[in-house]
């Protein structure tokens, strides 16, 4: 039975080889991915027992989808199966000053076009001790985000905690959509994952003069992002993520974790990136992982900002390190001298 | 100036490498193709002037479609860009006994969501002698089927050609739409290039019993199914394209011409098959290319058969082959000595 | 809760791409295989409830084994983890007058070197129905020998039924010492599987003068062996797979089932390879598939052909096909049309 | 009809995969480009009429490389067909201390052994308004250094604008024969690129102690060049590019724009190399562009500019950027954050 | 010191992958052969210590030409090192109707260009047994004829064996060309290796009316052929190579002997082709072998046919077979059993 | 006949494509090293005769590794053919914080289970100046330990320098065995390479605190251990190599040499890293090379980290760099400017 449960929607990632841009080969890599599936590879790497819901079609494509799931172990079983087509993603690598380019065809996907009747989350919730989502998921439709309110409250009532990546998706809903709705889902959340920018976006809490490319950390700003959606939701716990974009081929990474009104800043890794999709959802693995394993709150900063970091250093979504190698960096020294 | 005119959907054709079923690795294949495409690939590789007219979104998915066109020389000015996506094909190649496998995901494609102000037939046919559509294109949708209506009538009222591949695909529609729709297509085509199975599926035209997969050729019969179908619609030519599929892997391929009310029979070859999709394209392309040659109707007939005979041993949709290809084989031995 | 239980080793696949002769380019393609986990693959995808049992290292190799498994959803928490390396077979696709050819490396592997301790037979067959097994697992040494005898004398103390695939494999052990084992593993099996040449080799069974290579079918011998098999074992059934290979490219495949004293010939298949390993586990899996589901013995035989005709088709050691492909082809004429 | 018209030779570009030193696989990647087909390119890209003129061989292989510009819209139509090869160069891309290797092999290609009546320069430049050729097309033999004379002499006649690219290539001619024949070129120049090595191995021209290696912008010493530059041959504009190599791996890329006696210096872009072959035409690209849109000085080298930096960052020749793209950057903080 | 002396050029092949038409992907296969170096590595396969004399640029590109040899431990030691180029061959792969296509890009290579001064033959033969060359070496110029023509002089005052295989290439030269040198150097040669078609090119010599597309052998017009071969030009020996080629996927092979005015004819193989290319130098490599090795004339002819028929399934130029392989086969049934 | 002789162990090498982990796709480069072979390659690349000693069984496999040397031109008749298998190690390229990861397969190898008598070094010292081996060979077994042993003894009688590089492999011996043994071969050694934490694991001997990797370069410590090893082992030289791990991306790369009681220390450069497996070996080619041909001592020094910096610009275990290039950048700027 699985302890934690993921929902969302899981998407057909199309992306040219190494750094050619779009169609510059005919070839394409065809693999997996989508926030809260990455969530719940990155859970099942280490070794927690982790449920996928979402709704897929039954053709090969769907199953496709399944069994990248279950070649890590994910529990698949509560995937409803129908609809008409995986949504699809393209993504541009980008390399230098040329950034990254994704493509949505992801409408009239089998997730986005489900129906209540196709999830019965007291079913799905039993057993279970975590329920993830993010913001892209109720983005997904009126219909997705009515089931996502019925999953928070299940999971609420049914004594679950509940974390939330809010992560705004400009193509799939406004500003102010994703405010209304997200204002309804955020009460039932106990630990809240979000960046400064979005922050604001969605919610329009800001905190002075930050310069988002700057890469100038500004720590107090930070704390009080975190403390106003902590005070207007009710979040126990709220972590921002820090990204400092240096070019599309080199970052900084680090994050912050507000709990219990303390504020904990992390090492910040200066990552060589040979991916950086899905950066976000390892982080969320990490921080759920840890927080089920009780670590304290600068040891649990530390593994979800590890977990990420290393993320970025893998092709995929998916994050495939364990909790050893996660660990091994968060405690080490981040020099990449060989394993034998 | 375009002297023939394709009206049709082009999709992003997603296929595994070499005999791979779907997703048994994780890379893809990623072509263009599309019927009517094909046509107009085809005739720009004999050297005519050819423009292809559809919808594609304005990004760089679209884009793609677009340049694999111009790659051959086909003229995409009259390709009106917008919408969303462009329509996709999962095209699994199967061998020996396990047959070739099919999935379309082109539902809300561009094309598919196309208006009549989004061509201007009148502009488009000026200078055109022959226009091409298959029975795919009116079956994407009663929008896309009534531009199909008002391009054939222009085309009449301007005094082109109109050629048309009947092709009817269930996964689009039903038999009995397809028989209405088409019933009121055909009596503008002047040259229709049909099946056996397809004449009896939308028109429930058939010819004492034959054996789809028997491959034993029922001379009379066909000449019964091409004489009826030119007389229910008018149709000054009728093709028949003569498949015998004995695996995956070889089919035999022939076809016959019924036209001035003679019929001819084409040599047959025995193909190992390198890829059979638009093998029945290329057909197509070669009887407009003789037709506008004014090739007599027997070696009419052996240039389209020669030229999708080939195609068979082409890789993707599109047919590579110059005229000069197709007369050697036409005229020639078909014994593939080396050419140096 | 698994209803069938195979039993034996997965081996590292080191494959060239294509044609290519041994370290004819750098790249080689990695996946795994071995005729019992080939059973439970088949199996995981007609949908049965299939554990794979073993032994394999705890290391990233060892992962990656039982990932292929989980992927098509075999059951893998039976296998005992550790020992030091994953064995390997070494590849080489045979073409036209060029015969296919493997190199083991597979001593020392952590199955082989496997002690009784390692699996708990009174719990893992706990819930099953069906215990198989081929003759390579005994043949990797005595320990895995006493194994599988403890294996075989539980399954029938528990009520299950035993197939096992004779399979000699001349380089793992002599013909003297494979007849002296089989010999008293075999009581205990249900449903044998052997073709001519091994029944010959293993037990000096044979019948007439018969030409492995003529193809020549000698129904009266192949009824012989089977019933000499029966009797000296006490089979309840016996299946001959009649494989005639023309060239490393063309094979005409068919199989004969003897049960209850009855003979059945199948249809013969002429198969173009594209990749023959694994053709007799595909029949296996077939054969359990439809015993289990209580196929006649006409049908069920051609069921386990049919499907071992498709894999035939199929590139790597795991047969990827559903029921229903099976049954299509089983039931049609096998020409190979597209599936749209 | 094309607005700008670039001469020149295309070659087959034959480059190993990734970092791999010549020949350390056996494929290959096989794509086209050089000099001035990189620039139609670049100007098709930015949806500029451009039209590539050159003599290339009726075979298949010439084709290839007519089809190449063909897919991004470059006008192909008066490209001489004839001769005997396509001139090839063999790429090795360096990486960290290990420079790049260029091996040529272009010698006797149809371009090289053109003769003036290939060309009708009158019919060529009819409609046009710019011309660009480089200094490499005078270098492949006297008979083309004596066609590119009557082009330019034909284009001021028409009162077509006339840019070059200084190029000198070592191992085509000595300095001797190219500042003698590349003087009777230039005073037919209005805009002039070349970088300050150039300038000083073709001309003699060199402004104090600048170290090629060192990176120091020596900004007087530029400006001093060009000035040189301008007054000896008449340029209106000289463009001077500025790259500073610290290793194969990482450059640093600026420029400076000296026009109507005022220079102007762009802000400097540390690039990660993806492939830096093409950087220089990029940059002439992107001045045509900004010329003929009449850019202001300032805007006008950092469009070119940020073309060329963000040509640093895709394989092959051509630079594969939108208009859009190039304004994002030199306009934006080239943080390369992803584009959804 | 090797035994054998073969002398010719080798080439750079490139190739698209798989089936696919010129330039149908931007990746190539880049290997190396020609006639020459082909039988010096079948030879080396065979364990023979075999020499390959030729000359190549002292760039990587000849020295991966050179590598390419010393893999298979022929010695190099004898290549003259020098000139400008890599002869260049485009092969494209046919299937079925559609014929294999070669575009020859070797002029001006560096044997094309080399001086006798470039051969020591005297050193050369030192030690050694057996010259062989192709009648393509003395088509690469005049120049190269009259080494050609020294080395067959020295080599016969040394007493080496001569072996020739006539080939005849359109592309280099014309029958009477080819005629009057071939007419000058096959005095000196004692085995002559020919197919019936290049005989009747190059010298005239034919016999009754033969459809070499048919596939109907002609046993008494082949031996008519060989022995005016024989007569003419006193040669020992003279072998036939019998190809029918049903398709370019297909082919029927065989050969006849004819020496000591005796007669033999192989066994005749119905091939499966993967590459056919170098099938006739697998066949000369073969003969040398068993020459060598004083096998029995039908014997050696037998050796010679298993060879090429071999050589057929393997991707590039060069037969990667051994001794016990070609014996395997010529002795065997051609079933393709695997080899475990 | 070969002036220098190493001897070891060569090994399979898989490694998965790109930056991916252990079988993310399913493929894998499959290529061939071992330290004392990427000595041996790298000195036949820089034009000296050199031959490589060891066993490898007759199969294709090993045949493979003999071809893979055989290719660079080294001398490989010296190698003893049998046994069972060849060592493979699987080796996952790291990428920023992510390491690398070795896992080895080599247990059970040919050279594992080689005996004294597979060796008669008297006849492969024969002509020979050199001798090298690596501390990984006597860990392979005592068998190899004692067989290194009177390898030694029989060099040194004969006159030849003997070098060694430390290698300290945890995975194939403990500290305490690495010391006992290798304090019985070094007194016959003459070069030693090492680094600072293998003299402290193996010796025990260490200078002051030093952080392996912090990177700041302790000079007088490192002469010190130099010092020590020197004087314990009577070595007349001692080479330090100085890795500074920034990440698995980004290494500072330095050496310290200790002869004649003084030390040089070399440039230090900056890597960028393709592949740093090899480093260390081809710094001991380098060093090798220099010393045969009487370089003096910084010279020597600059040379060996010229080499071996270039190595990490290269995949794959050998290092593919010649004399020249390596000059060149031992005596320029590193800039990495473009070769033409």
């Amino acid at each position: 039975m699985a302890r934690i449960i993921t929902f969302g929607e899981i998407m057909l990632r199309l992306q040219p080889e190494n750094y050619l841009r779009f169609f510059q080969s005919d070839r394409m890599e065809a693999t997996f991915g989508g926030g809260e599936a990455n969530v719940a590879v990155s859970l099942a790497n280490f070794e927690e027992p982790v449920a996928f819901v979402s709704k897929l079609p039954a053709h090969d494509i769907g199953q496709a989808a399944v069994n990248s799931l279950r070649y890590f172990g994910v529990d698949t079983s509560l995937i409803t199966r129908g609809g008409d087509r995986v949504g699809i993603y393209y993504n541009e690598k980008g390399a230098s000053q040329r950034p990254s380019k994704v493509i949505y065809d992801r409408a009239h996907s089998a997730i986005a076009e489900a129906v209540a009747a196709d999830f019965d989350w007291d079913r799905i919730f039993t057993g279970a001790e975590w329920f993830h989502f993010t913001g892209i998921t109720p983005a997904l439709g009126q219909n997705v985000a009515a089931i996502c309110l019925q999953a928070c409250q299940k999971a609420k009532e049914k004594g679950l905690t509940v974390s939330c990546d809010l992560n705004y998706r400009k193509n799939l809903w406004s500003q102010t959509e994703a405010g209304q709705v997200m204002a309804r889902l955020l009460p039932y959340v106990d630990v809240l994952i979000a960046n400064e920018e979005d922050a604001d976006k969605v919610f329009g809490i800001r905190a002075g003069a930050t310069d988002v490319d700057s890469g100038e950390l500004n720590k107090a700003g930070y704390i009080d992002v975190a403390r106003q959606l902590a005070q207007r939701f009710g979040c126990q716990t709220v972590a921002i993520t820090l990204r400092t974009s240096l070019s599309a081929s080199d970052n900084n990474w680090a994050a912050m974790l507000y709990t219990a009104e303390e504020a904990y800043f992390s090492r910040e890794y200066a990552v060589r990136i040979v991916d950086r999709v899905g950066g976000g959802d390892s982080f969320g693995a990490g921080l759920i992982y840890a927080s089920l394993h009780q670590y304290e709150p600068q040891r649990r900063l530390e593994f979800a900002v590890a977990a990420s970091c290393l993320k970025h250093s893998i092709a995929g979504d998916y994050n495939r390190v364990s909790v050893k190698e996660v660990e091994n960096l968060a405690q080490g020294s981040g020099s990449g001298r060989i394993q034998r």
